[in-house]
């Protein structure tokens, strides 16, 4: 048996280490003496980074009068830090400087005026999660690897299912939503036609799939990932809040019919990206089952709305989808990455799709019941528990404080919609659903011209200055881009807990501020 | 500006609350006062559970008198789990003591004698970059939201091209090997027919790539993934070392253009999954060369050898492959996942091919130098900054510490292989290239049996049963299977440097323990 000696770079003392020398054999030019990584200043290293980063990120990530963003050009940036790796190693003391240095220059995605992207602020009960989850360093493909982890996505998952609505399914946690629109445009191809899997699309006729023109980017890296093709991804219209429109969506199946095409996949968005649009599931869903189309939903973004009683109703008709793609990294906060796809079907239809059987990991001959190695499901070897922070953050705050984040995300974009309509200046592209605020600033300048091509001309410059100002100050980050015709405006959005109502005015105050001149 | 009084849930003192309860905004039935999240509740509870990963995780990743894993079966581990998740939060002393049983049932892959996987061990650089990447949670796709990250991202590939032997090249960091090589695959076909990204695979010929039969299983996911098919991957017959046959695969080659098939891709392996063997890379370029084929290396296992000036020529030719996988997360202990798609072509292949513009994203009016924004070159939206902890481990142990690294898991291996060789009961598979140790143990009742399907048959199941009650002693964990042909037989791997070369004397001396009475 071990005894305590054995505690190897945690109790050396010198007689041991004379005894280790002794036993020391050189094989291959290597003196195979021991361990070589003294354990005892790792585990030091790590407490001293943990000490930064606590101080550094986690304690600032409440702190308004922080920045964002201590802006630097890559080119300066580069001279800023040492990024070089060089032949030798460098001392923990120049390390700890190094990673001081990393956080600096970093965006503080944690921040409460991190606006910029659909994810932002803390979860400490995730961030435990994910720490947990970097020191065990598993891999979710087999039960005997990653038992807890295995068990609480299956969890997860049967959780999730249910605020779907359905009675059954399966799923996936996945690197993130465009992968999960991956997969079900994948299962929907497997479930029209299975032969695909071992015969390819060779010699076959052309897959048509159909999603809106304010869809996620994604849906055409997928089709062209998968040898559909970009071309055979029918865009449909949308109306004026950027929902799909039903009646054209049906006039292009049949075009796609008539052109002896093999229409197969609808994906209805549920919270776009740009206005936070929800397509209308029900009315989509009748003309998937009319013409025998797999209905897929991404609800990456507009899925964490069926957490809310009271906002779950923008996902009307959701449990009549074939597959849901739903991000709790977004506003459930459960940190990059964490992405699950849903499916409706439980009948192993993402095994037999999936599956590859190497025998090298999914051994038939375990002596536990190996329907728990669940990595076959997945296109992924080496796979994270993703599932396992959102499992924490619910545990912490169980439904009903997740259900409390998304009412008041929603009310804060509330109120800052009823501000920017009392404001001069500032102008909604369209009333949102969502946490999505789209909106222009118009500076004093273009406040009386009339609003031909010269003031959109004009318009569509203001919000890059704006951004580039922002940025450089560090005052707050705020997304903006052009859309469908329209020029750049400004895309805020609402997620974080601990964003306050003050911050909404301090948004709407510095754009102000910033742009005045322009 | 901001005073200090805003440093909200830091510094609350009893009038600010009074203040903020008089501003309270009734918005959508939510009161807008202050932000939700009580910060120093939060960082408190890091703290705690800090203090818990680092006592329970870290400090006993160097103990091997700790368990490797405290085995339970799934039924029974899911009663001692407390998994569900309820409408009502639980208090932090509940959540860390789930913290607490999480780490206590998962298993040690940090532990000297997990030795199950091709991933092992602890590095404390790298853990610290993962836990400064979880604390600040960026998305690598633009500079704007992570300048360090990306700097970093471009830094590492540059060195790990340099190491591979190319002037110039591209890459980009993946979700794991396996979609490293579907990028591959894809990348591969846009060379052969760029037509494909907008029209698809439907109405041209079949595409036929080539991979040895040893080749990884994510050859076929992707094959399948991508709209190719299962049965357009021909399979190379290997030599007994499991090295790919260069005469077997120019035959398949003509075989696919008799068939009017559409030849594309050789997918060589350096350091096979199961057996750790390198394909013949120089004459199979020879091959590729001689008819116009991509030639991808799946290294994602071997490519750490790259490191050691010793162990190089292992993948000697390297530098003619078009493209590689290559996983730091293995042999290089970063942390899953680690893992670059690495493309010598560097005029823009990988933009060209992945690319999708997403206008609210990759906004081309920025200013700065957007050619900085790569994450247009994924087929993921949002990306884990991957490479950063692979820089920190090497600004760490520098490249001298790296090389030092491979050459003891070798040395180990090499170690190991003469103990087999000398004891009784243990047989070689065969003499091993790399750090897989593959062999029987062949139990005191077989010794004198004479060799033939009863032989077989019954050692067959002697390492599953080995297996299972080391699995419940906990006392390391290593891998068995059956391989083309050959019955069961553990494969024992190499990576950390925690182990020692008693740990191999250990492993030897525990199998038999635990197999002698069968």
């Amino acid at each position: 048996m071990e005894g305590d000696k054995e505690r190897e770079g945690v109790d050396i003392n010198k007689q041991e280490m004379l005894q280790r020398k002794k036993n020391a054999v050189l094989v291959d030019g290597v003196f195979l003496n021991g361990p070589i990584a003294d354990a005892r200043a790792g585990e030091k290293f790590v407490e001293d980074a943990c000490k930064i980063i606590m101080e550094e990120v986690i304690q600032k990530a409440a702190d308004v009068t922080e920045k964002v963003c201590e802006w630097q050009p890559p080119e300066k940036l580069k001279k800023l830090l040492d990024l070089e790796m060089r032949d030798t190693g460098e001392p923990h003391q120049q390390l700890l400087q190094l990673c001081q240095d990393v956080i600096r220059y970093s965006v503080k995605t944690n921040h409460p005026r991190f606006f910029n992207q659909l994810y932002a602020g803390i979860d400490y009960y995730s961030l435990v999660a994910r720490f947990i989850t970097e020191a065990l360093n598993p891999s979710v493909y087999t039960y005997e690897v990653s038992p807890v982890f295995l068990l609480v996505e299956e969890a997860v998952l049967k959780k999730m299912i249910e605020f779907i609505g359905w009675n059954e399914g399966d799923g996936i946690f996945n690197p993130g939503g465009s992968v999960s629109n991956m997969y079900a445009m994948n299962l929907a191809r497997y479930k029209y036609c299975p032969e695909i899997k071992e015969k390819g699309l060779s010699g076959l006729p052309r897959l048509v799939l159909f999603t809106s023109e304010e869809c996620h980017y994604s849906m055409k890296k997928a089709a062209s990932f998968l040898g559909i093709g970009t071309q055979n991804v029918y865009f449909i219209k949308t109306d004026e809040r950027g929902k799909m429109i039903p009646e054209e969506l049906e006039k292009q199946v049949q075009r796609a019919r008539k052109e002896g095409a093999a229409p197969f996949l609808v994906s209805a968005t549920a919270g776009t990206t740009v206005l936070g649009a929800f397509d209308p599931l029900d009315k989509i869903a009748d003309i998937c089952e009319k013409y025998g189309l797999w209905l897929h939903v991404d609800a990456s973004w507009g899925g964490s709305a069926l957490m809310s009683r009271k906002h779950r109703k923008l996902l009307h008709g959701i449990h009549r989808a074939d597959s849901v793609a739903w991000n709790p990294h977004k506003m459930l906060m459960a940190g990059i990455q964490c992405c699950a796809l849903l499916a409706k079907n439980n009948l192993d239809l993402l095994k037999k799709c999936y599956s590859a059987n190497a025998s090298y990991l999914f051994q038939q001959d375990k002596f536990y019941d190996v329907s728990y190695d669940t990595g076959d499901k997945s296109i992924q070897c080496s796979r994270r528990p993703d599932a396992f922070k959102f499992w924490m953050t619910w545990k912490a705050l169980g439904t009903t404080g997740l259900e409390e984040r998304v009412n008041r995300a929603l009310a804060l974009a509330r109120y800052l919609v009823d501000e920017i309509k009392k404001r001069e200046g500032f102008r909604l592209l369209l009333e949102p659903e969502y946490a999505n605020i789209c909106f222009w600033y118009i500076p004093p300048s273009l406040r009386d011209m009339e609003e031909g091509a010269e003031f959109w001309e004009k318009l569509h410059h203001v919000a890059p200055v704006i951004k580039e100002r922002m940025m450089k100050k560090g005052s707050m980050m705020l997304g903006y881009q052009p859309h469908l015709g329209k020029v750049n405006f400004f895309r805020q959005v609402v997620i974080s807990p601990q964003v306050r109502r003050e911050d909404m005015d301090f948004l709407l105050d510095e754009i102000d501020l910033l742009g005045r001149d322009l």
